[in-house]
């Protein structure tokens, strides 16, 4: 392609509206362009890099045994009511036709692709199924941000298994567990693995897969040992019983002015590990009242799950003082009508230091299930590096990572809220075990930028570089140059090489410039200056260095590099 | 592919919604699905002919020079605005985000791309530019018919042309053109091109391209010459001067109950080219008065065009009796306060036969001009066969066909509403001359099936198989047969040719029945009886008669049918 026929121009200006680097580089090197709130046009050279990434996660949907098929995006609101999802969804587009039924944008297929399978299964012998489709989906966020990144319409592969058993099942979600680590590694990405929380799309478990990077969105604990890794949405860790003795007679103790965990503990004597923190919620327009052990943070996605409400949010104080708390020194002995939640460590230590619901006093010597019962005991603590590994007993890591890749284990969930059954050979009807495995397109790629990028632009890997080459004849008013860049330029493509021809009549910087915001992995650049050394220069996107290559071998040389980097 | 494994199931029953035969088809065959009333979803086997018509698409758009993008779904409704096509286009789909903000699902994509080349083209050196997506497009339609014919969302290409100048338009009309005409050349598909209105898209001119089929919802008028072809929307002929002698004075005549052309005509004696014909309209609201040569019908298309309407409609009888018109005596003649609308054959015509408005009463020798002046002259005659041609003076032909593309020349009339301006040479500023090319991929798939089936099933062409060759063996429990059948599939296979095995233990009738409904061009057949020859039965599906072909001939056999078909 010859840039002075390519559409898209680079721009120098740092577009304001955008905050993350990707966002600002797409922009800049005229490959994205925003249409409304989180919505954007892809330009040539950003479509090139989407194909690439979708061919290979074609290929390897395809090499699991994957079969391909469409599903449409306007769907009847009906089936969405049908899972409760019209209610726990809250980023579904909705709209009504001319008719004035109610429609839904897909966000995701769950329900469309079950009503198919439900007409097209019948037997264990039509069983497993993996059906995928690559489409475009809509989600309207409420802060959709990051240009790709967290985009309101986007282009999704989405896959669905259909299994008999556990067994079946398990294998399906081994092969797209390869098959996403695969996608990631053929992209030139590394990419980890994670544990991770369902969310709206539910079910069982799920992991995301993760590119590393401390612009990513999300905190990720992992084990050095290797034998663990979660999101910290969903991270787990060892809680230690912590003997505070035999349990003790509840004690006031006056403590003025001091509503935080830290003066409390400093001023009474006793670790923040024996101490009680209470934190207050509004769930879906309940008052919650959780208690987690002082030296502990209570993680507010835990917290929605155990409650399994739509909405939680931070009470105001006017909210606890209504509920009959006194901030600062609320304390859930005696606490009367209110919803108790409390992580699984404070069942775990004896002797606790509680707020006394009075000002400025709090009690010692709390005990659970002697002085208070929670409503719900279970985990809800947000784990932090230093903490235990639940596996291996070593202490986690952090690190931050923008999720490229979701798979869940879904159960039956679908398809006993749609009725989607097989007779198994004894003709005995079972739901079918369902999974689901989610990879955006467009945030894979603006992932890839924030990964490889410098001050300069971008640095495409080279398996979703939209171009290969990027040949940059300097001074092209001189004849030789000129005339020696086009048969190049043929000799490339004949050669098999993608290859992008900056023909215009620039100087050098403007055209330097371009090249490295454009980021194409490979820069030929030929010139008077090589040309007296009957040569051009050859230069990694990636590298410094640049190497003087003779013109007859230039095609061989840039497909050594092509194929060294794709086999490394 | 093996159908054991294959999703989608075969049905013997006509499905009730179904009026297309490519509709029953499509859904016997399992290869669609509804999802709600004009939305399916494509399964794995349809799917794979829209990607091989898309793929012939999109060869043939970047041979033009075409540069591939992709443009958003959902589009700020105030781009519409701007156009005023949210008025003009009454199958938008409309819906309004979290913040209210109001959106439109694309129907086609002139707002966003003109305002996306605003930014990324200033002079005529960025010219011209050919622009295109292979996408998902959605449209309202208040009559969704014949499944995939007229789906409300649909997969389209959709190229946008933009020149600095005519010639240089023409150029870009031409090569799509050609583009155009082989896409359905290579898709096995005979086209023609035919003259078209312009409809919702707007512009100058445009042009259809038809699959010809009597189940085809278009007339089409063409010239057995081949100078001249016209959906009937659009289509002229040649009026002639009609010569009622020099004019006379007006007279009344009785009529007794004679409302139609024929009875008045014999009763008086007068051919039907010498009266008037009446026909009475609602234009967004409006009464509007059509006259027209007596032997001609009006075409709506075109009057609405003449009146600049959106909507249209014939008037009711109590209507024209508001409008102080006597049905069936009605006459231009004296009307007053009426929007008069007359055909060009009106004035070619002396001493016409017209109403009276009077019950039972016509008048004689009514005169354009002298007797009353139209508010338009223009031609709104609905072509038939046997009127002449305007280009050579045949008689012109009838047929029906489907439309499969539509080509437009847009002119400046988007440029100029969005100020999509280029610098010329000399530092002025034009608007860009722009033109679009459609072409949707579900329909052209039906299309391909309403022209190619029989009592049976579908009959593919070739190059949009969803497989070449439907390999089926028969009486599987015979081990050589089956022994046989896997060797042929995996020889078939490693030569490159797309195979589905029918590995399934069905009765040969079951697997010869879903062989012809889902119509895969070549069917290898194996069995005890073709063993004992030695050889298979290669038989094509729109062929009666079967060639026993030796086992080590297959592939090699099958390959010649393949590229005698393609190259033929």
């Amino acid at each position: 392609m010859r840039i002075s026929k390519l559409f898209g121009k680079t721009q120098r200006e740092i577009p304001a509206e955008a905050e993350l680097i990707s966002h600002q580089l797409l922009l800049r090197a005229g490959m994205i362009s925003q249409v409304a709130t989180g919505v954007y046009s892809y330009l040539p050279l950003a479509w090139r890099v989407l194909n690439k990434i979708e061919n290979i996660i074609r290929d390897e949907m395809n090499g699991a045994g994957g079969q391909e098929l469409n599903l449409p995006v306007v769907q009847p609101l009906e089936l969405w009511q049908e899972t409760g999802r019209d209610q726990t969804m809250d980023n579904l587009f909705k709209l009504t036709d001319r008719r004035e039924r109610p429609l839904v944008l897909g966000p995701t297929h769950e329900e469309v692709l079950t009503q198919l399978v439900i007409r097209n299964v019948q037997s264990y012998r039509d069983l497993p199924k993996l059906l995928y489709q690559i489409q475009v989906k809509f989600r309207d966020e409420a802060r959709p941000r990051g240009g790709l990144i967290r985009a309101r319409e986007f282009h999704m592969k989405d896959l669905y298994s259909f299994d008999v058993d556990e067994a079946g099942f398990n294998e399906s979600y081994r092969k797209m567990q390869q098959a996403y680590t695969n996608i990631y590694d053929r992209c030139g990405l590394l990419s980890m693995m994670v544990e991770a929380d369902s969310g709206a799309i539910g079910g069982k478990e799920s992991h995301e897969f993760m590119l590393l990077t401390e612009s990513g969105e999300n905190d990720i604990l992992y084990c050095p040992k290797g034998d663990y890794a979660a999101n910290a949405e969903k991270a787990e860790s060892v809680k230690e019983k912590i003997d505070g003795g035999e349990p003790l007679p509840l004690e006031e103790v006056t403590t003025p002015g001091m509503t935080s965990i830290e003066e409390v503990s400093g001023f009474l004597g006793v670790p923040p590990n024996r101490t009680l923190k209470a934190v207050f919620y509004v769930a879906d327009g309940e008052f919650v009242f959780a208690v987690i052990r002082g030296d502990l943070d209570v993680n507010d996605i835990k917290l929605q799950r155990a409650l399994g409400c739509y909405e939680l949010r931070l009470a105001t104080e006017e909210e606890v003082v209504e509920a009959g708390l006194v901030p600062g020194f609320a304390s859930p002995v005696g606490a009367k009508g209110i919803r108790i939640v409390a992580d699984d460590s404070v069942p775990a230590v004896n002797n606790l230091v509680g707020g006394a619901n009075k000002p400025d006093t709090h009690i010692k010597n709390v005990n659970y299930g002697r002085d208070f019962i929670a409503d719900i005991v279970t985990d809800i603590t947000l784990v932090k590096a230093g903490d235990t590994c639940i596996r291996c007993g070593a202490k986690l890591e952090s690190t931050r990572g923008i999720e490229v890749g979701h798979i869940f284990k879904l159960g039956t969930l679908y398809s006993e809220k749609l009725g989607a059954c097989y007779v198994d050979e004894s003709g005995e009807s079972h739901p079918i075990i369902m999974g689901c495995y989610g990879i955006g397109l467009g945030r894979l790629m603006a992932a890839a930028v924030e990964l490889n990028h410098d001050d300069k632009g971008i640095i495409w890997p080279l398996p979703i570089a939209p171009y290969q080459v990027y040949l940059c004849p300097l001074y092209r008013e001189d004849t030789e140059v000129s005339e020696i860049a086009e048969k190049l330029y043929s000799d490339l493509k004949n050669g098999g090489i993608e290859v992008l021809f900056d023909d215009r009549k620039e100087s050098p910087g403007v055209k330097f410039n371009d090249a490295d915001l454009i980021g194409i992995p490979i820069r030929v650049t030929v010139s008077p200056r090589t040309l007296e050394k009957a040569g051009v220069e050859i230069k990694l996107r990636s590298e410094k260095d640049f190497e003087l290559v003779p013109l007859a071998e230039v095609t061989a040389r840039v497909k050594q590099i092509i194929e060294g980097t794709s086999s490394s």
